[in-house]
C-alpha cells in the first residue's frame, strides 16, 4: 500500500481526512503532528492516541521549537517585524516550518503522498503546497478539504459511518497557538466593525498591580529575564507568563492576504509584542540612522515574504544574513514595566549606547565643536535647497 | 537705525535677545511670536506686553494653525508619520513653519537681519537658519545664544543691569507645547535608562472609566467627532481634550539628531497618536497593498526630511501630491475606546472597505473561484521558487 | 447570436479565433485590431479585409497612439523606465491598453464575450485577463489559443476546411511592433548563450556618419526636435526615424515573467532609448538629490507593476501624481550624438539647470562658504561615524 | 621636531604642502603616496626622488590594489555599482582607502599632525577628514591648500623662494587615475553643455575591428578571462588594456556632491563599465526577482555612502553581508563583444542559469502547468485589483 503522510492536527479536519485518505484513497496513514509550542505535553499525548484510534498507520510528534527559533523567530525579532506595524507573525511563520518538517518525514519514510487540511480560501494551502513543490516535487499533494468542500456535518457524519464517535463541538473562537503568538478568529473578525470580546483571547487578565522587569539583550538575542540567563526559547516562555498575566499584547491584524483579499484576524501575543518593542528601543541607542533605515526596510520585506510562503527565495538568507551582521552590537538591558493591557518601556543601558559618547550630549553645547563650525555645517548643510530655490525664482 | 526681526517666545533667551540687540548692535528690534498652537490668548497677551516692556519698537502676535494645518500636519496624518515608530515630530514640523513666517514678516517690514535663540547643540537652529538661508539669502542672521554662549546667571545679571527684573526660575522640565504635542525635556531625558516621573507631563489622568469616541474622516482628513463636523483644526484641539484627560499619548523618543548625536526626549501628543493611528486602521481596510507600502516609505522620507529642516526640498512637494491622491478613497468612520494611559481601536467602517466587496471573505470558500483555481494559482505563484531550487541542488 | 469581441492582429492564431468562434462556439464574431504604432495605415486596411473574409460580422481598427502616451508612455518618460535597466517595456506596456481598448468595444457593443489569442505560457495573457476581468467582470473571456494548445499545422488545417487558404508561413524572428519599441524573438532568444543575429532586427544600419541633434523638453515631455515643435507622439515618431537608421536602441531583455520563470527577449527601440537617457540626463541638472532617488524608486515600481499586469491598481495613479508634479522644472534642451549602433549625450542647457547657480562652481573656492565653513561642515557631518567608533572599539 | 604625515601625489599642491609644512610650521613632513593603481613602477620612483629633494623625512610608497580590491571594489561588482546609473565610482572609492592607509602610516610613527591638499570646495575633504577623525580623533589634521587659498602663481613663486625650480605647467585636463577609473575634468565639464573632446581622455583608439571576450565569473568575483585565470586585480588590469583599446567606458558623470551643489566630471573606465555590465547581465539569469531587486537598493545606497565618505558607518559592513551572501550562484561565463567607442553582451552560460531549469520555456507550453492552472492563478492574481475596483465604483 503506498504511503501518505497527514499533517495531523487532532481536529475534525484533519481526522476526517485520516478516514478519508484510508477508505477513499486506500493509503497507509502516517500523521504527524509538529508542536511549534501550541501543544502541551498532555494535549501531544492525547492527540497521538486520538490519530491511532482514528487509523493512523504511525503517528510522530514532533516539537521544533528550537529549529523554528533559530530559523525564524530570531530573525523577525532582530528586524523588529510587525506586519503593517502590527501582527508579529504569529501563525504565519508557524506554517512554514511545519511544512518543513512533513516533508522530511514524507522523504524518511518513503512517502508518495503528502496530505494536510488547509482549505482553498487561505493564506495557509499557500505556504504549505509552495514548500511541498519546492522541497519535493515528486511527492503529490492531496487536500481533502479543499476539493470537497464539506460542511461540518458531513464531516462528522462521514467520521461516524467509520466508527468515529467523538463530540465535535465547535468552539466560538478558532485558536491557534504557537510560541510566537496565538491567532483568535471569530464572528467579530469577519467584520470590519467589530471588536473581539473579552474573553475571546485565551489570557485573562490576572494582575493588577504593575511590575517592572529587565531584558538581557546579546548580540540582538533575549539571552536573560532579570539577569536570568536562559536559552532565548525559554527566556520567551517566561515573558509569555509574566506578560500574559497583564493581558497585554492583543489586538487585530487587517492585512492583505496571498490571495489578494483583505483579512482580519485578532491575536494575542505578550512575549513577542513586548520583545520586539524592547529590542527595537535597544537599537535606538547603539545602532546608526542608517543601520535602522535599512534594517527596517528589509525586515519589512522579511516579514512579508515568510507571511506569503517565500522562505525558501534565496533573498531570504541574504536579508538574514544582513540582519545577523546588523547585531553586533545589540547588546544591553531594557527595563519594562508591566501593566493591565499595556506596558511601557522605561530605558536602555548598553556598553554601546551612542548617547553615552564623549561627543556630549544633544542640546547642551560642548566641546566637539564651536558654534562657528555649526554655522559652517548649516551653511552647506542648506546648499541643495538654497541652490534650488535659487535657479526656481521662489516659489512658497 | 537698521530693524531686526526677532523670534520671540517671551523665556528667558529670547528676552535676553531683545536687550542684547538694541544696546550691543544697536537694532530697532521687532519681535514676533509665530503660535503654532501651545499659547494660550492670554498668554500671548502677556508676552506682547513683555516685549514691549523688554523695548520691543513692535510685536506681532501671529497665529497660524490652518496654515500649519494645511501644509504640515495633513501631510503627517495622510502618512501616519510617526518617526521611528514613535514620535509625530510635535516640535520639530512647528520650527519650519515659524521660521516662514519669521521670514514674510522680516521681508514686509524691509529688517536686514533676523534673529533667534537657538543654541548650537540642537536640530532648531538648522531648521531656522536653512529656512531663513534658503527665502531670503539677503537677510543676516544673528544668534547670540548660539555665539556667546553664556549662563543662565549671566543672562539674568545682564537684564537686571538694563533694568529687567522679572524672576527666571528655571522650570524643571522644559516644555514645548504645540497643536500637534508637546516635548518634554529634564535630568530623565539626558539619561538612556530613566523614564520621566508622571508628574513631568503636562496633562495628568483625569478619568478612569473608558470612553468610547467615532473618529470621522473623509478623504483622510478627521472631519468629525462623533458624527459632530468640524475644521480638522478644532477637531485635533477637540480630541485632545478628550484624549488627554486619559493622560493617554505619552512616550519617549530616541532619534538621531541633524548634528549626527543621538537625542532623547519626552513628548505627550494625545490626539496625534490617537488620529495616526485610528486613520492608519482607516487605510488598511481602503487602500491596496502597495498603496499602503509606498505611502509608508514616502511617508517616513517625508517626516525624516521636515524633521532635518529640508522642508523646502522639491521632493516634499512631489510626495505631497503623492500622499494627496492616495486619501480618494480614505472616507470613514473609526472607533476609539479611550482608557487610561491608553487605547484601543475597535474597528472601522467604510463604504470603500475592502473587506465588504462581493469577493467573499478570507477563510471561507465562496464563488470567486474554486480550489481547482487555488491549486492553479499556487502552481505558479510557487513558479520562482521551484525554479531556483531546482538549478540549485536543494540546499535548506 | 451572442456577440463575441475578439482581439485580432491579422496572424495565424486569432484568424483561427474567428473561425473558432464562430463554428464551435456559435458566435457572432466583432474583430478589432487596438494599433499602438505598429501598423502602418496600409497594414490597417489588409487586416481589416481579411477580418471581413475571414468572417467577420464587424471589424474595427483603432488606433491609440495619443491615449496611449497621455497614460502610459507621458510616465515612462518621466519615470526613465528601463525594466532590469535596459528594457523600455516596449510590448508589455501596449497589452494594458489595448485590453482597455477591447473592453470598452465589447461594452458599446453588448458582447456576453470577449476572446484573446495568447497562450497559457507567457505574460500578455495575464495582462489581457486581468483588465478584462477587473473592468467587466460580467463578460466572460474565451481563450481558444490557451485552451487548445494546437499546433500551426492544426490550426492551418481547422482553417483549410473552413475555406481559408492563405499561406501561414513562419516567420523566422517573431515580431512585436509598437510605438514605444519593437521586440524581436527567435531561436537565440530561447537560448542563454546567444545574441540576435543583426538581421533579425527590423531597422538596418543606413547612416555611418554621426548626426547630431537636438531634444527640447518642457515639463518631461519631449515638445520638439532641433528646435522645430511638434507632438510628443509626432516627435517619438520622427526621432525613431532618425536614430534607428543608425540601428541604435537594440538589446536583450532578460527579466522575471509574471508566472515566475525567466523570459529573454530581443528588442529594437531607437527612439525610447535615447529619449529616456536624454531625460534622465537633464533630470541630474534640474532635480534635486531626493528628487532622483524617490523618482527612480517610484518609477521602477511604476514600471514593473505595469509590466507585470497590475494598471489597475491605484498606486499607479499615486505615483502618476508624483511623477508629473516632479516635472515642472524639467525643461531645457539635451544635444545628442547619433552614431552606428550607439549614441552619447553631449550635455544640456536648462534656465533651471543647478549648475548655473550663483553658488559657484564645485571644486572651485568660492563666496558662498569658506574654509572655515567647510571645516566646521566636515566636523558634524562626521559625528555619527565618530560616535559610533567612539563606543565601539576601532574595528577596521 | 613634531612629526606630520603628508598625503603626497607630486603635483604642485602637495609639493607646495612639503615646503610649507617645514618652513612655516615647523615640522617633520612625513610623506606618503597610496597607490590605488594610478602610478607606474616608474613614477612611484620619480615622485619619491622629488619628495626628498623637496625635504621629506622619509618618503613611503605604499600600493594597495588587494585591499582596495577586497574592501571596495569587490563590492562595487557585486552589486553593479553605477552612481545615477552611469560612473562606477572611479575616484570617490579611492580617497577613502588612501585616508586609511596614511592614517595607519601615521599612527605607526607616531605622527602629532596629518596633512592634506585638498580644497575646500570638493568632496575630497570630506571624505579624507571624516576617516581621519574617526580613525585618529587625536591627529590634528593640517590643510594648506584649503587654508590659505593661494594661486598657482603664488604656490610657485613660494616654491622658487625655498629653492623648488621645477616647471608645473599646467595640464589642460586634470586627471585622476586608478584601478576603477580615471577621472577627467577640463573646461568643457565645468559648462552643462559641452562634452569633453577626444583627446581629452587617456586612452584612444587602438582598434577598429571588433573583438569577442568571455569573461569567468565565480560567486561574482572576476576569475578569467578567456579560461585563463588570474587574481581579481590583475583580471582587471589585463580587461582594462584589451578594453581601453577600443576607447569603451567614457561618459560624464553629473551629480550631487557631498557640499550640495552639483557637480560634472567626465570619466573613463572601460574594464569596470564591462565588468559591471557583464556581471549583470549573469546576475539576471541566477538571481530571483527580489534578489536582484533588494541588492539594487542596497548596492545604490552602499555606492552613495562610499561616495559620500561614510565608508565607516556600520550599516556598511551590514550591506557587504549582504551582497556577499548574494553571489553564491553567481558563477558562469559571460560573452562580450568589443568594438569601437562601445560593446555588446552576447550572452552568458552557468550552471545556476534558470532558463535552464526543467519547468519550459517562456512562451512555450509545457507540462509544468496546464492552461487551466493559468486560468486559475489570474483569477486568484486579479483579486486585489478587482476587489478595489468593485468598492470604488470603476474610474478608468
Amino acid at each position: 500500500m503506498e504511503k501518505v503522510v497527514l499533517a495531523y492536527s487532532g481536529g475534525l479536519d484533519t481526522s476526517y481526512c485520516v478516514k478519508y485518505l484510508m477508505h477513499e484513497k486506500n493509503l497507509e496513514v502516517h500523521t504527524i503532528l509538529v508542536n511549534t509550542g501550541g501543544f502541551s505535553e498532555q494535549e501531544l499525548q492525547e492527540t497521538e492516541k486520538r490519530a491511532y484510534e482514528l487509523g493512523s498507520s504511525d503517528h510522530v510528534n514532533k516539537t521544533i521549537l528550537d529549529s523554528f527559533y533559530q530559523k525564524a523567530i530570531k530573525y523577525l525579532v532582530f528586524g523588529n517585524v510587525l506586519k503593517n506595524n502590527t501582527y508579529p507573525l504569529s501563525v504565519s511563520a508557524e506554517r512554514i516550518f511545519q511544512a518543513i518538517e512533513v516533508i522530511h518525514h514524507a522523504k524518511k519514510i518513503g512517502a508518495k503522498y503528502i496530505a494536510h487540511g488547509s482549505t482553498g480560501a487561505g493564506n495557509d494551502q499557500i505556504r504549505f503546497d509552495v514548500i511541498f513543490q519546492t522541497l519535493a516535487p515528486e511527492i503529490e499533494i492531496i487536500t481533502p478539504i479543499r476539493d470537497l468542500k464539506l460542511s461540518r456535518q458531513e464531516e462528522v457524519a462521514y467520521l461516524e459511518k467509520h466508527g468515529v464517535h467523538y463530540s465535535w463541538e465547535k468552539a466560538q473562537y478558532s485558536i491557534n497557538k504557537g510560541i510566537w503568538g496565538t491567532s483568535v478568529g471569530g464572528k467579530e473578525t469577519l467584520t470590519s466593525s467589530n471588536a473581539l470580546p473579552n474573553e475571546a483571547y485565551p489570557s485573562q487578565l490576572q494582575k493588577e498591580k504593575e511590575e517592572t522587569i529587565v531584558l538581557n539583550f546579546e548580540k540582538g538575542e533575549l539571552i536573560g529575564i532579570d539577569g536570568i540567563k536562559d536559552t532565548p526559547v525559554k527566556n520567551i516562555q517566561k515573558l509569555e507568563e509574566l506578560a500574559s498575566a497583564f493581558a497585554i499584547g492583543r489586538d487585530i491584524h487587517v492585512g492583505d492576504t496571498i490571495i489578494g483579499i483583505k483579512g482580519r484576524v485578532g491575536f494575542e501575543a505578550a512575549a513577542p509584542i513586548v520583545i520586539i518593542k524592547a529590542h527595537h528601543l535597544l537599537e535606538k541607542h547603539v545602532l546608526t540612522k542608517w543601520q535602522q533605515y535599512w534594517k527596517e526596510q528589509l525586515a519589512n520585506w522579511y516579514g512579508m515574504l515568510l507571511h506569503e510562503g517565500n522562505y525558501l527565495d534565496p533573498v531570504m538568507r541574504n536579508i538574514e544574513a544582513f540582519l545577523e551582521d546588523s547585531q553586533q552590537s545589540v547588546t544591553g538591558n531594557v527595563t519594562v514595566q508591566l501593566k493591565p493591557y499595556h506596558f511601557t518601556l522605561e530605558g536602555i543601558e548598553s556598553d554601546f549606547d551612542m548617547m553615552k559618547s564623549d561627543f556630549g550630549q544633544y542640546g547642551e553645547m560642548n566641546n566637539s565643536w564651536t558654534s562657528e563650525d555649526a554655522k559652517g555645517f548649516i551653511k552647506i548643510y542648506g546648499n541643495a535647497n538654497k541652490i534650488y530655490h535659487n535657479v526656481n525664482s521662489g516659489q512658497l
